[in-house]
C-alpha cells in the first residue's frame, strides 16, 4: 500500500525543535515533504506574500527526506508546495507545527500555524494544526507526541470534513499526565493589549506590545480553554467561511 | 448630541487614495480619529508585531484630525488606537479602507483590511470594512461613496450584532449605475496559485506568485461573488468564531 504523502509545515521557522519533533512523527506515517519558513512567523496570521518575490531552496537538515525552505509565510509554504514542489502528487495530509506556544480561542487568528492548516483545508486537503502550550524555544515536545501519532492517524482513516482544519493544542508539560483528547469549540475570548513605552538611544519612542488574556467562556466547560487549563488536549474543527447567517437575516431587514 | 468617534485605518498605508476618500465620507458622520500603516500592507492577513517594537507618529496629512501612522499591521492600528491613543474614549465605530482592490470571498482570510475590521469587532466595537474592486493606486472612488455613507449611517443606527464586522465590496466604476446593495454570504472559492519563475542579476532564482480566482460556487446567487458580478454591492457580516460546529459533533464519535 502506497505510504500517506503529508506535507509538513511552522510559523517558527524550519530550524526550530517544534518542527523536528512533528517530523519525526509524521516519517512513522507518511512520506514526508517539509517546506517551512526560513526565518521565524509568528502571529503572521493568513498572510501572504504579495508584491515581492519568494525565494525557495533545498535544505539538508533533516534525514532523508524532501524540505525547502521558504522567504515567505506559513502560507505561502503550503501554496508554493501545493502548485509548484508537489503539482504532480497531491498531498493527503498538511500538518503544521509543533508551535512553540498556544494557539487556542482567538489567537488562532493571529497564528501563523493555524493558517497554514487552514490553507490546506482550502485546497481541500485534511490539515491539522499542532500547537504546545509552551513558548520556549528549549520546550519540551515528547509528552505530546504519542497523542499527535494517534490524532494524525485517526483523522486519515476517518477523513478530516471537507474545509475543516483542526486546531489542536497541547497542555506543556507538568507534575499530572495528560488527561485525554476533548473535541470542542474556540473559546470566546480576545487578548487585552498593553503597549509599553520607551526611548531608543537615538531618542526615539517605540512601543513593545504586550497582554493579557481575557476568557468570556470562563464559566464554560466546552471550550478549548477549559480542556486546556483542565490538563486535557483540545481539538477544535476550523473553518473558512466566516459568514455570520444570523447576521445575514437581520441586515436584510435593515433599509440598505 | 455627541458625534460619534470613529477610528479609520486601512492596509493600503496612510498616504493612499482610499483613506483620503474614506476620512472625507466619515468627517460627514463623526469625530474622527486616523491610526494607520505607514507602508503598504496588502495580503498581510491577521498578522500582529510580535517580538519586533512598534513605532508611532502623529501625522499631518489630512485637514483637522488627529492622525498617527505607525510602522505595525493594521491589526496593530486597531489595538494601538483602542489601548493607547483612545484608551480614555471607546470609538463608535472602526472603519477600514477603502481597499484598492476586492475582498470578497476566500481574500477576506488574506485581507489586511478586514482584519482591522475584525479586531474592531473582537474589542466590542462596530466594525466595517470598505473594498473597491479595483486595485489600481489611482482607482475611482467617487462613485462608492454615497453607498460608503448610507452603509455607515444604518449601521449606527441599527447597530451591528456583536462579534460581527461588515465586509463590504463595491464595484469599480463601469458603464453602469451600482444596482444595489446585497447583504450575502461569503463565496466558497480559492485562489489557484501559479509560481513564475526568474533568476535575478545574481544568478538566484525567485518566483512570483499569481493565481486564478476559482469560485465553487458560480452558479448561486447568494454569494457576494454573485452579487459584484451582477453590479451590487455585497455586504457580508463576518465573524471570528472559526468553530464548525457540525464537525465538532462528527469528531466526537471518533476515538481519540
Amino acid at each position: 500500500m502506497t505510504k500517506p504523502l503529508i506535507l509538513v509545515t511552522n510559523d517558527d521557522g524550519i530550524t526550530s525543535k517544534g518542527i523536528r519533533k512533528l517530523v519525526d512523527v509524521m516519517k512513522n506515517i507518511g512520506d514526508v515533504v517539509v517546506v517551512a519558513p526560513n526565518s521565524p512567523q509568528s502571529g503572521k496570521g493568513h498572510a501572504i506574500t504579495i508584491g515581492e518575490p519568494l525565494r525557495l531552496y533545498a535544505t539538508d537538515i533533516f534525514d532523508e527526506i524532501d524540505e525547502y525552505e521558504c522567504s515567505g509565510t506559513p502560507a505561502d509554504c503550503v501554496k508554493l508546495a501545493k502548485h509548484y514542489i508537489l503539482k504532480d502528487r497531491k498531498p493527503d495530509l498538511v500538518v503544521s507545527g509543533i508551535n512553540h506556544g498556544s494557539n487556542s480561542s482567538i489567537s488562532i487568528l493571529y497564528s501563523g500555524t493555524m493558517s497554514a492548516a487552514i490553507e490546506g483545508a482550502i485546497e481541500g486537503i485534511p490539515a491539522i494544526g499542532f500547537s504546545l502550550c509552551d513558548f520556549k524555544e528549549d520546550a519540551e515536545f515528547d509528552h505530546a507526541l504519542p497523542y499527535i501519532e494517534r490524532i494524525t492517524r485517526e483523522s486519515l482513516s476517518h477523513g478530516i470534513p471537507k474545509g475543516v482544519a483542526l486546531n489542536v493544542n497541547i497542555p506543556a508539560i507538568n507534575q499530572e499526565p495528560i488527561k485525554g483528547i476533548v473535541v470542542c469549540r474556540q473559546a470566546n475570548a480576545k487578548w487585552q493589549e498593553t503597549f509599553d513605552y520607551r526611548v531608543d538611544p537615538n531618542g526615539r519612542g517605540y512601543f513593545w506590545m504586550a497582554g493579557d488574556f481575557i476568557n468570556f467562556d470562563s464559566e464554560k466547560g466546552d471550550t478549548d480553554v477549559w480542556a486546556l487549563d483542565n490538563n486535557y488536549i483540545s481539538i477544535v474543527p476550523s473553518q473558512f467561511d466566516l459568514t455570520e447567517y444570523e447576521a445575514v437575516r437581520e441586515l436584510q431587514s435593515w433599509n440598505l
